[in-house]
């Protein structure tokens, strides 16, 4: 059987200011491409500096992971902004992430958004479709990393926009192919035996078992892990070996 | 004689969300440069984004106006921000600008600091070289737009970059060649003729009157003019029209 | 017949640090009641205390305009705010702006809801039981001033607060006796004779006619008026003007 | 020989969303007075709410700390704020804490001032009489805490308002009875018998070595202690049991 190649994607800069979150450290031994946050939801310019610094010096790729302006709210807020300043927001933050990225001797690969706006452009057209244009507006050959079948993928589709589809490692999904919401007792997963042996179903065979014991088929070029606990980090660790262990190459997609 | 060309630069984009600073459009039809806010001191994302627009538009060149990160006090107040930070905030600054440049068709022509980090800079050696290095970092041939005899300009000759000498039009010179405090009296000067007549004297005779009455010297690529109120573009237009009427070419440095 | 009483209240306190909005000094010589900015969509500390002590000087009323956390936006964007951190928000800015109208010699009188905030809780349950749920915690004894038949107002009746019913003087009525959304074309009115008129109405009649033509009862208890533009300001002294030659008195309500 | 009475102070809601600071928990069950952030350097609203309620459980005295405007910097970075700006931040900032103490069913006890305005007052002159007459205008009753001999106190006592002196468990004294800065080799402790040695002899004998060996008066009334980090609130535990041992009792000063 032919090999797999994968990415494995994280998000990565979260803290503020004297404020910490996550072992980005550990992380970026783990993942090939790391979603650093640009400043809305986190990331003071120091810290993002020196994440992006880190990230060039292990070969890890640099994704903009963009947000509503929302520190207090970590970005997990649903916004309605209009289309035009939510653009601008999102073009602000490459622009703001790719300084930081060069003056590291890497550059932004990719765009991901982050918390309630990537809840948002699975469904609201005018937000995914503003996050789109800005990427196109910005530089027409960054790809979007999120979740197929969202109509931010349809929007970036239009705009001939590269997009990469990504699975979650350890979250419960719908029979129809949605995660289940947090708001629901089930919806994230805890064994990472258990998530690791899932991730290779996604990988190798691009299935998995919704919540409901169903089989359903899955679509995955780049796998999200967290970091954000140490738990978080235990689980990163057995999916990346995991992967390894099966043969499959990890390798950013960009 | 010989014609002469100079620069003429002015601030814009100062508004932030619903408050408006200044006459943007009548200051794009009167400077050949715009400093442009990045965020820090001023400029939301979807008003930095119709600035470099309409400055894309009028042929303008767009700088970047850089801050410390001070909304309430408008950047105007020194932050004893440590050198490592301070040079993270102004790449950041410069990226995030550049992105909303690029998608408006135009491009960060130069940099120059704001307010507070202005005159920080003129003097303060650590800040001045964390500018510098920030500019040098994201784009070595970017200039540095500033006060003449200011640490910030030993720190960019020493990294190599390019830097451009201002006067302004309606400030008040010590006979050292500093400016007059804004603290004193006489600092600002008010009447277009006059400041017109001493734009004059600066572009073609490098020479302008101190406040003591004495006659200093004064090298001026870039002639700053001020656009937040009724006034203050009065004042400019009566600079810019003196200046073609002395046989002066307007046009930007960069 | 008897005299009438009415409340006029007007948004002020909205600048922030070297932005200005609106006219607070003209519009203090109208109103009664000041929905004074607490600070999280509109009003640095400096502003807010001024106006606090402008307001108190000419004798009038102070109400907290508590918003979401939104400067970019002005407080004009829905933000899904879980209602636990609202209600903290409620709180901090009641408190904040408690202190610099203590410090001006006067104190907060009522809170009213901004923006995206003052229209969520017509609806919105959960956030509704949490501005209501705030002001309760910090003073039982301060009047809510919003829109009658809002759960707002459901909410506050449950906890024992007093309710002000508010009329818009610019704006356009349905049928049903709420407001025309903005986003229609003839939702705000601009003569302000017709609106000085429709004002006088409102408060001697109860009544006011929708925009299908029809004639609806309306309870005011205040009237809302605007000071945003020249033309706003001009509207607020045509209502007022018109109010006292019809013999109705303007009192603060609290 | 007499009991002593001594207050032990910590630093607390130092949190901000989903960043946490601290271990308030473990502090709250060794302080007698809490310094609590108020939102400015550090604290979004609900943290504070919920820090504001623990202290209230366990009869821990909260007071208002307040900082610079200034997240990205913690309140760490010297702002040269004009005076009546800082006194309205102050006021704005003792009032937003008041509600969320007053919801909580206590009340703020006092005011320390944080980070680089702690270390600004101590000589700044301006500012230490904005912070006091800030103080004093929202309440003439509310004491200061902070450092002997600081320009603080001496603008509190111009105003009539209480001073509060406090010594640190864990710091390096110059002879003079200032503190070693930060940025010296040897400005802080970090062996918990030898701190709580320190705070032995600070407490019941009103001296304390200084860096050079000398041994030098101090007055102290309360103790501020640290809790963020595993160590530190390894030391505040030391200090108290320490002085349970000897026979101090631990009381908040107001």
């Amino acid at each position: 059987m032919a090999t797999r190649t994968v990415d494995l994607n994280a998000d990565l800069g979260e803290g503020f200011g004297v404020w910490q979150l996550g072992d980005d450290d550990a992380m970026l031994g783990i993942v090939t491409s790391a979603n650093v946050a640009c400043g809305f939801h986190a990331g003071d310019s120091a810290t993002l500096a020196r994440t992006c610094r880190l990230a060039a010096e292990r070969g890890v790729r640099i994704g903009a992971q963009v947000s509503y302006r929302d520190f207090a709210g970590f970005g997990r807020r649903f916004i309605d902004v209009p289309p035009e300043e939510l653009a601008a927001d999102v073009m602000y933050q490459i622009g703001a992430l790719s300084a930081l990225a060069k003056a590291a001797g890497s550059t932004v690969s990719y765009v991901k958004p982050h918390g309630a706006l990537y809840n948002a452009v699975v469904t609201h057209r005018d937000q995914a479709r503003a996050v789109a244009e800005a990427v196109h507006a910005v530089d027409p050959e960054l790809p979007l990393l999120g979740l197929a079948g969202s109509v931010l993928f349809d929007a970036a589709a239009e705009l001939g926009l590269r997009t990469v589809a990504e699975a979650f490692a350890d979250r419960s999904y719908r029979p129809d192919g949605q995660l289940v919401s947090r708001r629901e007792r089930n919806a994230v997963l805890s064994d990472p035996d258990e998530i690791a042996e899932r991730v290779i179903s996604m990988v190798t065979a691009g299935r998995v078992a919704a919540v409901d014991g169903s089989t359903i088929p899955i679509t995955v070029e780049s796998v999200c892990v967290h970091g954000d606990s140490e738990g978080a980090v235990q689980i990163a660790t057995a999916v990346r070996t995991r992967l390894l262990a099966e043969g499959v190459d990890l390798s950013p997609f960009s």
